[in-house]
């Protein structure tokens, strides 16, 4: 698939067919997560891929209970009927963890320590591309408590959980949703 | 270009010819930067093009700054040797500033306030494969303090600079550096 018709028709799939997922597929999924830039190419991320029904169930409570509290937290009426069965849908969840050890030079910055966090971040945009190029859907989600997310994927306190794809053959095609022009997003200075 | 060539190929120029980058060609690496996916879609990023000399020179001395100091905070020995030249000689960077206001329900959480961090990441890998689509190098450069990328760029203090992307004529061919392979880095609960 061309990269730009990849980008362009790329959707957050949240509705998932049980079908499994071609381990061909996945793999090219993961290695072109591998081909993200990182710094100093310390390629920061591990993969956590959960095909376990057990495991995604406990993801699934998880994100569940993570809504309810962001419900509270935020007062955000949406969250009310935010659905997130696509976790027990999608028959692979691969789970983003990135090593803050492996962080640019920005571990002795005030703000920094989080470039780790932005390959992984790349990593996962490479996998999403590569999942649509296949046919698949993915969606990039992020409702859990890291803390917690460690314990269920047994991930060592020290990593930092970045974010999960949701990988399966979409039940139906996601909604496009529309972007800003670049235009409104850009400023000059020529 | 296919997509997973644009990802396999896709790799760091530190070296730019000083022609500059067609119109067109800056215009869809920018539109292919808003087809990121974002937190409930706040598409928290802000394109900030410079191509004035004079703005450039002055990231340039920013980041010759932030390099000493580095070397000196690290210890790290490469950073004697380590140019930053790409600055002077790429015709066009493109500075991404994060608006942590539009980030996700992270926002309410304790190792939270960083998935706008992450969109804007994705934005920029999208960024970095539509120029190497277009024969087009890029570099993703982070060796700035931000607070001083903020006055030269005049940028809100609120807002966050994620990260310049260099942009222009390779020079010559960027070497490809390898990956470990995916399986390496995957762990798999089934």
């Amino acid at each position: 698939m061309d990269v730009w018709q990849a980008m362009q028709e790329r959707r957050s799939c949240r509705s998932f067919r049980p079908d499994p997922v071609d381990p061909k597929a996945l793999e090219r999924i993961l290695e072109a997560g591998t081909w993200a830039p990182s710094p100093l190419n310390t390629q920061p991320w591990q993969f956590v891929v959960v095909t376990s029904p057990e495991v995604r169930e406990a993801v699934f409570q998880e994100a569940e209970r993570c809504r309810a509290w962001a419900r509270e937290e935020s007062g955000w009426e949406w969250l009310d009927k935010y659905r997130v069965d696509f976790l027990r849908q999608a028959p692979v969840l691969v789970v983003v963890i990135g090593d803050p050890r492996k962080t640019g030079v920005d571990r002795f910055q005030k703000e920094g320590n989080v470039a780790y966090q932005h390959a992984c971040a790349a990593a996962i945009q490479n996998m999403l591309l590569a999942a649509h190029a296949m046919g698949l859907g993915g969606l990039w989600f992020t409702l859990f408590d890291r803390a917690n997310l460690r314990g269920i994927l047994e991930v060592e306190k020290e990593r930092m959980p970045v974010g999960i794809v949701c990988l399966g053959h979409p039940e139906k095609a996601p909604r496009p949703i529309p972007r800003k022009a670049a235009s409104e997003k850009t400023r000059t200075i020529g």
